[in-house]
């Protein structure tokens, strides 16, 4: 599991039926200096994240099947929680 | 999952049979910033994707299995979508 | 499998049900040469550790299933060990 | 999957009882501008392919189950395929 | 599946029970032209390799899972095999 910034929706009319009517939203991994990284990915939303969000994404696809209560879903990246704070010794971070 | 775009169909002609009848594109993930990254992959199609698609890609067996109705299918890379735009915003995103 | 740091504690309030009273912990990857990486990851933690203590961390899916006892839990990576030492033909290593 | 080149037969004598009889082949993965990349990996071969060839390879666990009519075989990586061509709108590609 | 060489035993006294008994060991992938990169993993050995040796090591739960023999092992990078040599078109590589 890694944290992410939520960046923005993705809309993908033409797609696999198991995807009708969820949100799916584009996330940037953090880096350890709190910074946004290179890397984005497409997660689905499960805890009713939006854009700015800093959120907990998990990553494999037995992850997705206990969320979403159904075997061999064709997806395997999942946003889980929403972060509060990254707990740095005392002092909460607000940045990361 | 990731978005990338969709390069050239892969012509493979001895192959396991599994690929009998099945098409293979070859894709290439976008970068945050719109532009396309380095990384290329070989995915199945399911749908009726084709060369300069923006596509939603998944990369786990599990998700390879359900599309196809199948188990353990020995391919692990899946495009579920064609993606129609990025919302940042309000804006729509046309590079990316 | 890979040799870490744990950072710090990552709070969550608004999250999926199964993380309700498990611990998240930051942890940092160790490079070769002992120094630490870019890399972080968010772990589930089974061996009651805590900021400082170097940790021996599983990624699949079957890992967290097994410590925990149940089935599809919706994490992919957990603290399965605290590394006493990595023993350099003899000599303790205490930096890594 | 990706697209690589065969650069050699693998050799190890002492080896789990699942390997017995395999052949294991040196891969190294295509860049997207047809050039070689830095990442090889140990793949097992169900194509007949040897040194030279251009292969499919997949990577997940599940693919080799299915390849090899078992379960939970110790490996994850297998050659699935010998990749004709990479059609770049109407040019084959002879490089890639 | 990737080559690595062996590094340094890790010792590891709090653990998770599944760990009792088992011999952990620090491994460094090589890069293709023999020399050995950054990438450094904590693997299960089942060959009884030691520091120094030149090992093949696969990356899957299910890997571990068939060579110890029971399910969902809470470990997922394991030592399948010492190679003896990497044959590059006749000359033995002693290097790599």
């Amino acid at each position: 599991m890694f944290i992410a910034r939520v960046v923005a929706p993705v809309v993908a009319t033409e797609k696999h039926p198991f995807f009708a009517g969820r949100k799916l939203l584009l996330v940037k991994e953090f880096l350890p200096d709190g910074s946004l990284g290179e890397r984005t990915l497409v997660a689905l939303d499960c805890v009713q994240a939006g854009p700015g969000d800093r959120v907990l994404v998990a990553r494999n696809g037995g992850a997705v099947d206990d969320v979403l209560g159904q075997k061999d879903c064709p997806a395997n990246v999942i946003i889980v929680g929403l972060v509060d704070q990254v707990d740095l010794g005392g002092q909460a971070s607000g940045a990361y």
